[in-house]
């Protein structure tokens, strides 16, 4: 078989359908502008857990479950479980594994995890080796804070620089193609890229070259222009990271214009005060399979491109100096022809 | 396309050929039995690093670039990195992987992740995606202690149901068919299994239930039989979790018999002090690309299948009183034909 990748992306000869999307968010990002988009906005961020990582598990679970209502695959329809988050041993994703009971890929891209999941869970299926497939990633703005930076209940003052972890989850099932209103196309899966920023507390900075650099290896690998797109979509780059992306591609001769658009400074507004904006792997999964996804069933937008970016430290490479390196995985999801 | 997938087991129609596969391991590994099959052994912990994190990331990029040397695949030439680790966002890999310098799948199986890139790397070769692809996971005896358990200054007792995480990595160069002395047919993908088993120091009956959950689906989706195998290999029950594994397989009315061979019961003798055996993902992952392996290639086996096991619990899990919920992979691996 000849192969259906060139430089960094796969093409998908069979593009995989989107056969639904759910999102469950937080009381926060509830009340930001993305709202109206979320299938599930819960009321307190506990879902009345004793815990917060059981809380985010439970997202996982709820937002995997109304999937399977959706899409009207069952439980013994559904061939792989691919799903990460931010915590130590991705255990929201692992313990939502354990209900969800299906055959079942453990996956660490930090906030690019979605886009991974959405990679290989096209790859699957456009290689014969699934029907349906269940793309799932969730962040909780508590369980990442007391993992990564201080006990919540300092209140620790965060420097405008930093992004706020969105409370969320985002689940994606991938099918057949000709069997929904959006399609898979390609996927460019990213390199580790590291600029030598140290500074947990602006991610932006850390993750924009390499967000730059699967964007530009996108249009070099596919010979597609910006113009291909309604939107280039970062997640989380947030109102730090953004603006670095793109003078990063015009200097490659890449012009994004007004079409590059960031989850990270969609899922809040400025009264919420998020500082540079939202990030987390739910982030982007529930920006997408809300606002994004929906646009594009509803033809306002024709075909956008998805580009969710990854910070791969640990509090452990922190303590011992290392800088933040970064990760960007991009999907391109269009309507059916 | 027609599916090439049936119940939990993914068939690989051309089935990829594993090009060259590398160990490197720390001193103890290298005075066990395992020895004389590894290709590199250190003779300390820290590989002139400054921590021990530091250490088990120069393992991992060691055994890629011998890896690339020894399969004669150059770096423009390798599509894809898959790679994971135990440690908190999998710093061993993600860093690992800053320097290798391709196009990066971050996964998390716990001790099951070689046999989880096995198994996608398999998918993204055979489903015309890649043409080379290296798997590759780690561990580390003192990073995985401090992570998990106790300062190692302290010098906890451990009880006898404790495996001991071994200090080792292990890489396959996965290439197309026909270029290599082994192949990988099919992957058989786990559900996650959960006995209600809390206590970390005995995870090989933890991760027992979800061995034979795997191993019996294997032979049930391939119409195999054990006597197709030489041997089947879990990694790592050890010595207290491989017998119970035994028992719930022979329920079912699969008896492996003396095929039935475990990773964590090779890779230490008993003059080691390692207790219930050896565990981590560089113990199966290091065994496999040393002794299984080159037995493989020198025609003394003809076949295996390798049945990965992984404790997907964090300390976080432990701590707020749930279980461990385990998860096995299985690939299979013959002389070509």
């Amino acid at each position: 078989m000849a192969t259906r990748k060139n430089g960094q992306t796969m093409r998908f000869a069979s593009p995989p359908s989107i056969l639904a999307t759910v999102s469950v968010v937080g009381p926060r990002e509830g009340q930001g502008p993305m709202s109206g988009w979320f299938d599930v906005v819960k009321p307190d961020r506990l879902l009345g857990q004793k815990s917060w990582e059981k809380a985010e598990c439970k997202m996982v679970e709820e937002a995997v479950e109304l999937l399977m209502t959706k899409s009207g695959v069952r439980r013994s329809e559904l061939d792989f479980l691919l799903a990460g988050d931010l915590l130590n041993q991705i255990i929201s994703a692992s313990f939502a594994a354990r209900t969800i009971d299906v055959p079942y890929f453990g996956l660490y891209g930090a906030c690019s995890t979605i886009a991974e999941a959405l990679a290989l869970g096209s790859a699957l299926i456009d290689g014969g080796f699934a029907t349906n497939v269940c793309a799932v990633s969730s962040s909780h703005h508590d369980t990442a804070e007391r993992q990564y930076r201080f006990p919540t209940e300092f209140g620790t003052q965060r420097p405008p620089t930093a992004q706020w972890t969105a409370t969320a989850a985002g689940a994606v099932m991938l099918g057949p193609r000709g069997k929904g209103k959006l399609e898979v196309t390609h996927a460019t899966i990213g390199r580790v890229v590291d600029n030598g920023m140290k500074d947990p507390f602006d991610m932006g900075t850390a993750m924009a070259p390499a967000a730059a650099d699967t964007i530009a290896a996108h249009f070099r690998d596919t010979g597609r222009d910006p113009d291909a797109y309604d939107f280039v979509v970062t997640g989380d780059l947030g109102a730090v990271g953004q603006p670095l992306a793109d003078e990063l591609l015009k200097k490659q001769g890449v012009n994004l214009e007004d079409r590059f658009i960031d989850c990270g400074k969609m899922i809040y507004d400025e009264t919420q005060d998020a500082h540079a904006g939202g990030s987390g792997c739910g982030c982007s999964a529930s920006v997408f399979a809300g606002y994004l996804a929906k646009n594009l069933e509803q033809g306002k937008f024709e075909r956008i491109l998805l580009v969710c970016t990854g910070a791969l430290h640990s509090v452990t490479t922190y303590q011992q100096g290392e800088s933040i390196p970064g990760i960007a995985h991009a999907v391109s999801v269009e309507r059916s022809g």
